[in-house]
């Protein structure tokens, strides 16, 4: 068998064995492929596609190039969430304490920012002291006694997807519908879900900038996720705006933390109230969605998913008492308000732009290696569907020093569109994709 | 400006800019950008294309990333032919003489035997002594001296072919029109010649199998050759069998040099007139491709090329006397004959399979530092068309050990195909793309 070989069968738009997919991914995790190879063959990829066969081929063969986290001896269900990545995009914080309150187990394995998208790690390390590298012991630990817990990906855990998603990263082969639902569901087989829901973005802040893209990937997820065994169900969320009233670190934590006391923004509770119903169904806890939807909202309101908030952040090495004090102070002394432009209304406030100006501002990055700072960060004053008069706060921006502010203003100022009428309510939740 | 978005905006669709293409090959050349970037980048070339200014763009800056071979002070016109490759593809080593026995000087820069394709400098290297590294003062003096000289593609020429054709051929993007077009006319500028004949093969021994994949090539070379400034013509020539009725290395230079005494196969001598009377036609010494044909023939008939040809190999270090003393005994002592299987027509020869035959044989390389065995080869007693009753003799192969003769005959033998009845003769001469 000859790499070149395969690269040209996927070309060719043929369908590769479970062999061929072995031998190139194997031989690129062993380094006897070399990186020019597997990323001409992701280029065809992109051109060319996979069918289901050959993306739950991938998917096996890449969470098998490691270690699963080990999760025998602790009472499921195992239910988790994951999220395409967006801009705000903040549920994970409020919907793993919510589902463990209903007596499921998170076991939440979550990457960092990269590009114009946040990432959980860098939100959670924000809180002073968190660790997010756990051990697979503490992480066992932490699940039998929070009900959830979180971590990044290991060396061990899926070496396929790090490398692989490295290369795809810098050879312009990101956007791949099979190789986005490999390198997603090889990590969450990994971490030992047994239930999976999916919050597939779409829109300018998404990876996929249309909906019927968004769609096909959904499709992707939940057909591969069946074929793997797991109960799965992926809802189509808009991602054209960011999602809640934050975009920054130590800022979503806080509004996730508000949430969780019954003070979040509509948008944001939406869209996690409606997944959480989805993890409450899967889990077995409901009979449908809007059973899950009740259950979910008086469990929040019950105040049990605020107190394993907290006592996550102890379990963690954070300090609850501590972060509670930070709340609405820990800021950079680096801030700016930006107003209103006009009179008349917000149509709009663009998720790419704001993404992009996060990482100027010190939310997130544009290589792996580059720090963020904690206390960076946006809050929307108003949003989308907002009547503001000329001069009004519409948000309050804070950097990691002085140049980078005054570098990313012009840019987040461009992020907010204008309409002299109302602009139409967004639809936030386009649809439930479903197994078959 | 960045390579990825480079890629991105290739794999979109998109029209590079010339300064995207420079940026690209000149970073990869410096070594500033990496070959998985450029490896994903000729992937979305060969599934995007490119419009005829990105090729052009494209020749010229590979052109331009090494030095030109300098013809100043000789007098010309310099008239040259390229094939794209085939199996038993030996024109050059007789259109060479012809064309300087017309007055023309051909100054053929050659490659080497890779994959089931032969390789003119391997050929001449079969005589013993024969020298194709010329340096560019040899190389001029030979020019000079005997009307053409024949020479390998030195490190300092047109470096970002060799580094893009090494990388192709690994990532299986050998196959993109723009970039066969781009490696063929940077070389062919870089060596001096004004005026280009090529001989685009189609056919199962070629690489574009399908003769409209063929003219598309074809016509990229001339409209890309044209927007260069170069005359050139392009005839479209059938390699779904071998040309001639040689493979081999010695035994193709033994060929050609038979066939400058009048004694070449029919259909080897049909595709190298019709070459040599369009180089006659660019070169300005005929004014129509049939007045060119008939000045070829008889300056063959002078026995002008013949002499020239025994000059060339002492002019490049061979011996000429010795040569004639190995014609028709420098053959390896591991031989055996195919035979016919049964009685009826021999329908054709699959030139494909032959050429991986040759491979095996010994006559070409898989790998570009394998050694090539100047006695291997096989002999065509009968080809297409040929009326055979079995045991009749249909070929007599040699290799260059036991082992490689056993493996190969097998695969030989299956080249074979046989009819009933004679097949329809082959239109070895599709047609000819002329600049528009």
């Amino acid at each position: 068998m000859r790499a070149v070989d395969i690269i040209m069968n996927k070309r060719a738009g043929k369908e590769l064995s479970r062999e061929e997919i072995a031998f190139l991914i194997n031989g690129y995790v062993a380094g006897e492929i070399p990186d020019y190879q597997v990323s001409a063959w992701a280029m065809a990829v992109f051109f060319q596609g996979m069918t289901a066969k050959e993306t739950a081929c991938l998917t096996d063969v890449m969470l098998k190039s490691g270690e699963c986290i080990d999760l025998s001896g602790i009472s499921g269900p195992f239910v988790d969430k994951h999220s395409t990545g967006g801009v705000g995009d903040k549920t994970s914080l409020i919907l793993a304490p919510i589902a463990a309150a209903l007596g499921l187990k998170d076991p939440m394995m979550s990457g960092r920012a990269l590009g114009h998208t946040g990432g959980t790690l860098d939100k959670l390390e924000a809180i002073p002291g968190y660790r997010t590298n756990l051990s697979v012991d503490e992480f066992r630990n932490i699940l039998i006694k929070d009900g959830f817990a979180m971590t990044g990906q290991t060396k061990e855990i899926v070496p396929a997807d790090r490398l692989l998603y490295a290369l795809r990263d810098v050879s312009g082969t990101v956007e791949s519908i099979p190789l986005i639902t490999a390198s997603i569901l090889s990590k969450k087989a990994a971490e030992g879900a047994d239930a999976l829901v999916l919050d597939v973005k779409f829109g300018s802040g998404a990876f996929m900038k249309d909906p019927s893209d968004g769609e096909k990937l959904a499709r992707s997820l939940v057909d591969t996720g069946e074929a793997m065994g797991k109960k799965i169900t992926a809802l189509l969320t808009d991602m054209n705006e960011p999602l809640g009233n934050t975009m920054g670190n130590f800022l979503e934590v806080e509004e996730c933390f508000d949430s969780l006391e019954g003070k979040g923004p509509a948008d944001l509770m939406e869209v996690t109230l409606e997944l959480a119903a989805r993890m409450a169904v899967l889990g077995g806890k409901a009979k449908n969605a809007k059973e899950g939807r009740s259950l979910c909202e008086e469990i929040l309101a019950s105040g049990k998913p605020r107190q394993l908030f907290l006592d996550n952040i102890n379990s963690q090495s954070g300090n609850a008492e501590q972060f509670l004090k930070l709340r609405g102070t820990f800021r950079s002394e680096y801030a700016a308000d930006i107003k209103a432009a006009k009179t008349g209304y917000i149509s709009g406030i663009d998720a790419w732009t704001i993404g992009h100006a996060g990482v100027t501002l010190g939310v997130g990055r544009n290589r792996k290696e580059d720090p963020v700072s904690p206390t960076a960060g946006i809050v929307f004053h108003k949003k989308g569907g907002d009547a503001v008069k000329t001069g009004d706060k519409i948000m309050t921006v804070w950097a990691k020093d002085e140049a980078s502010l005054n570098a990313a203003l012009p840019r987040i100022e461009s992020a907010v569109g204008y309409s002299d009428n109302a602009p139409p309510p967004r639809t936030l939740i386009l649809k439930e994709i479903v197994s078959k």
